[in-house]
């Protein structure tokens, strides 16, 4: 099965990418364009024995008892690849990070500098389940001039080899360099832990997945490390919030799409809407939308009034990620009381605040500490695609390099180039 | 003496930090500029007692046998207080990078998105020898809007206490939070390990110094790392290059400070330039210059012709960062050659190429994996002041964050804003 991998095999197809990583850097975006079309039609072509592979992974997935759900993240159907070969076109759609002049300007010495985007070099990229995370990632590292060192989870393997062996054979048709894309051998924890030592071979590794991974990669890793989503989001409803607005933005936050990072887990109100029934209104509407209230003594209190179901609120809900249909709720004495509980128990993911007192908005906004921040707009809202950066490799939760939605341009580094006709320091 | 310190003091200080880091960050360019200028002041003003406790530090030294150089950089006179303090004084006069909308557009949806620089939050500096690092980092950190955690080298650690001492009372006078400026308590190693362990207290940690405390604090920190400062820049010189240019740049790029990082340490010469005395004149002027050769062969060859003294070269050679007045010299084929020789040996710091033809220029920028790429310049200008950075915290030399000269930009994050009026996912 060529499941089990020595760290000499690891470093080894580290170096073939990094090899690769060097004939990538000068390519033109029509040549990187023109390889991510041909990939995409190979997916569609070799449907078959794509599906074929994956039905080993189902199969032993079944064996090894895995839930419906995760089942069902696996599956991959003839329109399933086919909405992932759609996504590579989408993604050789979009302009080209590498070259962008960051910024330029001519020195007294008459040096011209200019500061250019170049590839990072070798991504490595740890993830779980979905095979799709394999094309998106191969793609994204192709179209910024990365080399792809793709880990992903031993329960897809067999879907992972297969994508991986049809991206690189059309790759490579397409002009590319053979070892642009490779999946790192092995599927034992070992082999993760040699891709996490390949400092000086590897540029950075960028885990997606649950927190116990990225844990496990930030604490092990001597690569640099993008950590990426874990999400415990905070909505903030002031004293002068639109009522209709916050019941909209709050219901939205928790209940759109609850198991993803950018969902809302905590519901901070400010005191005044105790009295004033806003509280109530809240409460009522997340219960209406079927979510499990965890309440606060003062929120325990206005759901008991009001008849809607809550259990009692314990520090650990200050502190989790449910999601779930769960949202935790305190009532907070004011702004600065709200701001406090966040930067106490936030992942520093997304907050939102409803308000519409500007200066208790600029007050907020500025005392976050967290990568998006959201004012009157639901926290949903952090997402590559939604903000407007055309893809999404994950969403950096870390202050270093990236931060929020990690686009194309996030897949890049810089090199200053300096132009003269023979300029020395005197 | 309080010079040994447990991993509690140490997490007690970088909590500090913290605290102190939410007071910073929403604080007003002029509020942080009125505080560097009262901190240059209190240095002068204070000069008497920081000069007694550096001649403390110089007796230890003496004592402990340190090198006349190393006293002398050690060494605090009035004059050099005075040119450290000026330094802060140049540092208010910089904009305020906070604050700085990186890029900002409308969506579809009304939404009104701005990408803003926030301070990176706590910043931990490990650096060897010269004192006025203390107040040059401090400095950069104030007016980023960043706590600064620092940890000097045990040798200045007297002088370091009466310089933070004076830093943060005058800070706090005018208005900083009380540890905006704190030096890590402890002197030994264990100090140092304590602060790289604080991940999720100190936000990234910039070590300054040689390449033994740089590799040490990469390979340790779990705290992101930006790794600075050792370089093994190249000068290629093609067969196009005007040699009048070529000499006074390869020259320059030795010569002008041999004991720093961007100085050029390996000289690659097109072999069209062994026959038509381009090498000999080269050879000629780094040797009358006085610089010691390590050479290859044919470099090796053509200095006996022209009698000009050179010892063979070795593997260790291309590797190494001299600092000092020895270039390793090798003849090369071609520019590809020349290209893959430096992908080879290079530290990615900086590489200049001297040349005329456009062509083999484009060829050699495009194919460079380094900082810094100088066409027709001396390698010398890799360095904040020279490009107009304003001010420098080190050079980075990995892809991540910053690359290059580190400036205030290079010390801050972003967040996402995101103003709406009532938006939400559907």
């Amino acid at each position: 099965m060529g499941t089990v991998a020595t760290r000499e095999e690891v470093l080894a197809a580290a170096g073939r990418a990094r090899v690769a990583a060097a004939e990538l850097a000068p390519l033109t975006r029509g040549e990187k364009d023109a390889a991510l079309h041909a990939m995409a039609e190979a997916l569609v072509e070799r449907t078959e024995e794509i599906v074929l592979a994956n039905a080993r992974d189902i199969a032993a997935g079944r064996e090894a008892g895995l839930s419906e759900g995760l089942i069902d993240r696996l599956t991959l159907t003839s329109q399933r690849i086919a909405a992932i070969a759609a996504a590579l076109v989408e993604v050789a759609a979009l302009p080209d990070p590498v070259g962008e002049v960051v910024r330029g300007y001519r020195l007294a010495n008459g040096l011209d500098l200019r500061q250019v985007r170049v590839p990072l070099g070798v991504v490595g990229m740890i993830y779980e389940a979905r095979p799709n995370v394999t094309v998106d990632a191969a793609g994204l590292c192709l179209k910024s001039g990365n080399a792809a060192l793709l880990r992903g989870s031993a329960s897809a393997y067999e879907s992972n080899q297969a994508l991986v062996e049809v991206l690189r054979e059309a790759a490579s048709k397409a002009g590319m360099p053979q070892d642009a894309i490779q999946l790192v051998p092995g599927v034992d924890r070992d082999s993760v832990h040699h891709l996490m030592s390949a400092r000086g071979l590897v540029d950075v590794i960028i885990p997606r997945g649950g927190a116990g991974l990225i844990q496990t990669v930030v604490e092990n890793s001597t690569v640099p490390v993008i950590e990426t989503g874990v999400g415990n989001c905070h909505v903030y409803v002031d004293a002068s919030a639109e009522l209709d607005m916050a019941e909209r933005i709050v219901v939205n936050s928790k209940t759109h799409r609850p198991s993803v990072c950018n969902a809302a887990e905590s519901l901070l109100v400010h005191a005044d809407l105790v009295g004033s029934g806003g509280l109530d209104r809240l409460l009522r509407a997340l219960d209406a939308a079927g979510v499990t209230l965890h309440a606060d003594p003062a929120a325990l209190a206005r759901a008991e009034a009001v008849g809607v179901p809550a259990v009692a609120a314990t520090e650990e809900d200050w502190a989790a990620e449910y999601l779930s249909m769960d949202m935790a709720v305190a009532v907070v004495d004011d702004l600065d009381a709200g701001i406090e509980h966040i930067r106490r128990w936030t992942s520093r993911h997304t907050e939102a605040i409803v308000a519409s007192d500007e200066r208790a908005i600029r007050h907020f906004v500025s005392r976050m500490d967290s990568a998006a921040i959201m004012v009157n707009a639901s926290t949903r809202f952090t997402d590559g695609g939604e903000l407007g950066l055309g893809a999404e490799i994950g969403i950096s939760t870390q202050k270093m390099h990236a931060r929020g939605p990690m686009g194309l341009a996030e897949m890049t580094s810089t090199s200053w180039i300096c132009v003269g006709d023979g300029q020395i320091r005197s």
